[in-house]
């Protein structure tokens, strides 16, 4: 049983493990070390703070240091972890702003040192004004600038996740937005008919696309003031980069702790890397892709806490897995909500996995009851036995929680036909008396 | 193969089945009689176009006799069958305004006759102003009677479904609402945690409840004035009956088909009766409950539309059948959804089967999130084995389209700890990174 515990990291994986270890054996001795000012806050609502939908910063924070004092656990800010000897059991952590290096042993480890932003490796990306959105103290660094009424265009490299949000979050503020992306598509990741949709709730918003550009540089004297697109200056007093994140394995590399195919810490069921006691949790991490057991990278909060619960119950003793997941996903683009869950075309394509698909689009609610909208699904199933794969959702607001719902079908290993067997709630300001689902279900019957 | 099929009764199962058997089978004479003026109406709808929200009666028409001619349909309003033949394959229809009585022959027949709203036998339920709401014809009166402008006060007569609709519906009015209650609980088809939550919305929202009592008569002089409630006058310009219904069986009986032990037709998984070529779908039929296998009686649109299509194919020489329902249910007062799926406890202990429950309060997004609201999870499972038997959410509006995920995971026979592992979407304007099913299932397993 494990004396000590170290959790390397302390936002949504390492919280998370600490908690749950402590929860799980109250005698452990649990220490928690993260590089930054701040611990369990929610990342993912830093667009919302940008956007200024969440007001005040401090409203983010999940849990304070002093909250986790109070349950045992010690957590030790502005700490960075700089080297893990895993044969004696020790970490070796450099104090800021002191300047203070310590060793601390550990019995069991949890390595939850999250993802690092992808920087183009162009000229100008060093200088102020420029932005990635990963930590606590970006969001806070951007809406400052806002406050401060100097910016007035703001450019977007790339169009994922955090593009997409914060270019809501600047329209918001009336900025002029602009995005610029190599590649056609907007939120790359969804199938066509959803990165499509998002397209045109940006671009009706007023946020500007530029597509299959190539950025050469970006200029200013000590702040920016443009990003030249395929030769030509285009204005800006703010950039933000959403060309993706990487894993942050660094510090498990060093330790001699194996990588999976996609770059992150590779894991078990149990969350365990390759040595035992040691595990990874979040966004530093791979898990498991439940409908094919193949190693995934997915960098979702929802995960992150997920993993984190089950590598704390391991590391203090217990015994829990965790079975993979579906990479179910969804995003808010202005009123507009866009999900999936399971392999998209490109993903079935890509592991040779034979698959029909088909597209409906219904409504919302009720064709009588006002204010409804457009409701688009998509299926994607086995072509020999109608097992379902994934799915696609775009629709008004938070109607597309209905991925849900297929999150559970696909879980179940259900085909096309129990889907259209399903029993959904109706109720006119809610749903048509043929949910979407069921009509897309009907519709892939051809029935 | 059928040659000719009749339809008895116009609305949902009935229409959906016409129009089902017609595609199955294009050669087929399809003739739907229906004795109300009207085919094929959104009958949920009706509150909504009281209360105003649907401003004009005629957007609740789905499809008209003309569109239902358009597909080679032949639809007799006005038209009400008196008798069926078995053994000849006739159905006698008395045609209104004319009086005129004819003899249609059949191959095949769909009973789609509905179901009549239950009245109390006392004294005045026939005075002038006092409703069902069953019909697009009452709908449409009780809307004059508002636009009349001569009722303030409203008496609704118990606190099912219709009564919690039209309590909001007459609030729009801005008029007195009292709901009479013989029993403590409103919604009584639902766990207790739901039907409170629903009496302290009504009520939050101006609505007067008066549980445990006896009304003795109504009293009026030709148009009722007041009901008489243990023996005191409630004075009431117009009285809403909301008692539930029954389903409307009269003409199977005649003809000798079997029922149910609810009082419905009994059908079979093909939704065919005891007399081979014919069938039963909708409110006058009784079902199967997925979960068991036995015989269930639950009166919904979505189930008459889908009861309704494959009384249709079968009916049309087609080969369709129907698994059960879960009795999945859902329901908005004001902005509050309220749902259900599966066994309810008193269902639980009415069949013996053991059972454990828990209930939680959660967020329906992330904290920080503005105009998030509490959100309840009740889950109902077998003891022994941990599977889900049934489940109720409350919270903010369409959030509760998460009992669709618990409806699919009954299906799929899941159980507790199955749920506790889904991968659910996360985003702060949707759902808390925990979402509250997951939540309530990590509860159940005292995790």
């Amino acid at each position: 049983m494990a004396k000590r515990l170290v959790v390397v990291g302390g936002v949504a994986g390492g919280a998370s493990a600490a908690a749950k270890a402590k929860r799980v054996n109250p005698n452990l001795q649990v220490d928690v070390f993260e590089k930054g000012g701040y611990v369990s806050y929610g990342a993912c609502g830093l667009p919302y703070y940008i956007g200024g939908t969440v007001e005040k910063k401090e409203k983010l924070i999940i849990r304070t240091p002093k909250q986790f004092e109070g349950q045992g656990i010690n957590v030790h800010l502005k700490s960075e972890v700089k080297g893990i000897d895993v044969d004696k059991g020790e970490i070796s952590v450099l104090h800021s702003p002191e300047g203070k290096k310590e060793v601390y042993p550990f019995d069991s480890l949890v390595i939850a040192t999250g993802a690092v932003p992808v920087k183009p490796s162009i000229p100008g990306v060093g200088l102020k004004g420029v932005y990635t959105l990963r930590h606590f103290s970006h969001g806070v660094d951007i809406r400052n600038d806002l406050e401060a009424g100097e910016v007035k265009k703001v450019v977007i490299l790339g169009g994922g996740f955090i593009g997409c949000e914060v270019a809501e979050a600047f329209r918001n503020w009336e900025l002029e937005v602009f995005m610029v992306k190599e590649s056609q598509k907007v939120l790359r990741d969804f199938d066509d008919v959803v990165s499509r949709v998002a397209k045109e709730v940006l671009e009706g918003h007023g946020v500007t696309i530029l597509t299959g550009c190539h950025v050469d540089s970006l200029i200013g004297r000590d702040r920016v003031e443009a990003v030249v697109v395929d030769g030509e200056r285009l204005k800006a007093d703010l950039v933000v980069i959403s060309k993706g994140i990487r894993p942050n394995v660094e510090l498990a590399v060093q330790a001699g702790i194996a990588l999976g195919p996609h770059g992150g810490i590779a894991t078990n069921e149990r969350v365990e890397t390759n040595i035992p006691g040691i595990f990874a949790a979040g966004d530093c991490a791979e898990t498991l892709h439940f409908l094919t057991g193949e190693p995934y990278y997915k960098p979702l909060g929802t995960t992150a806490n997920k993993l984190g619960r089950v590598a704390g119950t391991n590391a203090a003793g217990g015994d829990a897995v965790f079975k993979g997941v579906l990479g179910t996903t969804v995003i808010r683009i202005f009123q507009t909500g866009l999900a999936k869950t399971g392999f998209t075309e490109a993903e079935l394509e890509g592991r040779g996995i034979p698959y029909e698909t088909s597209t409906i689009v219904a409504r919302d609610r009720a064709h009588y009851y006002p204010g409804g909208g457009r409701f688009t699904v998509k299926l994607n199933w086995e072509r020999e036995t109608g097992k379902l794969l994934g799915g696609s959702m775009v629709g008004p607001g938070p109607s597309v929680l209905r991925i849900d719902a297929l999150a559970v079908a696909l879980y179940s290993g259900l085909t096309v036909e129990d889907l259209a067997r399903q029993d959904f709630a109706y109720s006119p300001p809610f749903s048509p008396v043929w949910d979407p689902l069921l009509v897309a279900a009907n519709r892939a019957l051809r029935d």
